[in-house]
């Protein structure tokens, strides 16, 4: 699969799994909203309730950034399947210009963001490696 | 979400995607068919082509056995989200009953494999921990 398409599947996916590591080691994995912006991808938390899956994630990149978020299409004709997924540095960003235009582009991907901004922190998934199959 | 409908949402899935973390504590994500019995999930590597990708997935489970596998459903209606993820054990299933056992599993859930039995490792997955949302 060459850049453009890996690129273009990425962007156009409305949900990615986002796997993270634990300070014990363990992979935790969670399905997310997100939308991309060069080479960084944004994922915002959601802020309510405050649950311990939200806080997991954000607590996993504090301890070790190392992220991989995977997008895929699943078809029973085999012959069609495909993925990409990217590995990726987290971090939490912090209030400011970054965070305002993360929330803007995730706002502009998904109309749910428009009648209700998401309110919790936004994960930064900034792209070291791309991979897609076939 | 009940234990009844996470196993039932779990075993109806036709895909999951599977984390595993390397030696290097980064995490690794793909997608993956699998079948459920008793508190097992088996999933088999496609044989061919040895890909990188397959071996990837052996080799962190060798070195780190922890695993995470996800099931969700996505939809643009966010009342209708869900997902189940169970944390597991991994493990290479030798040659053998369990083998011969998995094997007629995944043969009887996908046709595909039907047609053509899936020829490379099976990995298991010895589930310690259910989790369900919402």
């Amino acid at each position: 699969m060459d850049q453009k398409t890996m690129r273009d599947r990425l962007a156009g996916a409305r949900v990615g799994r986002l796997a993270t590591v634990g300070a014990d080691r363990r992979p935790h994995i969670v399905p997310c909203c997100f939308t991309i912006a060069h080479d960084t991808l944004y994922s915002a938390v959601d802020g309510k309730p405050k649950s311990t899956r939200a806080l997991r994630r954000l607590e996993n990149i504090r301890v070790n950034p190392s992220a991989s978020l995977l997008v895929d299409h699943y078809d029973d004709d085999w012959e069609r399947l495909w993925w990409v997924r990217v590995d990726a540095n987290g971090r939490i960003v912090d209030p400011g210009t970054e965070l305002e235009d993360a929330v803007t582009r995730l706002r502009a991907k998904y109309e749910q963001y428009q009648r209700e901004a998401p309110e919790g922190p936004v994960v930064a998934l900034d792209i070291v490696n791309w991979r897609g199959w076939p």
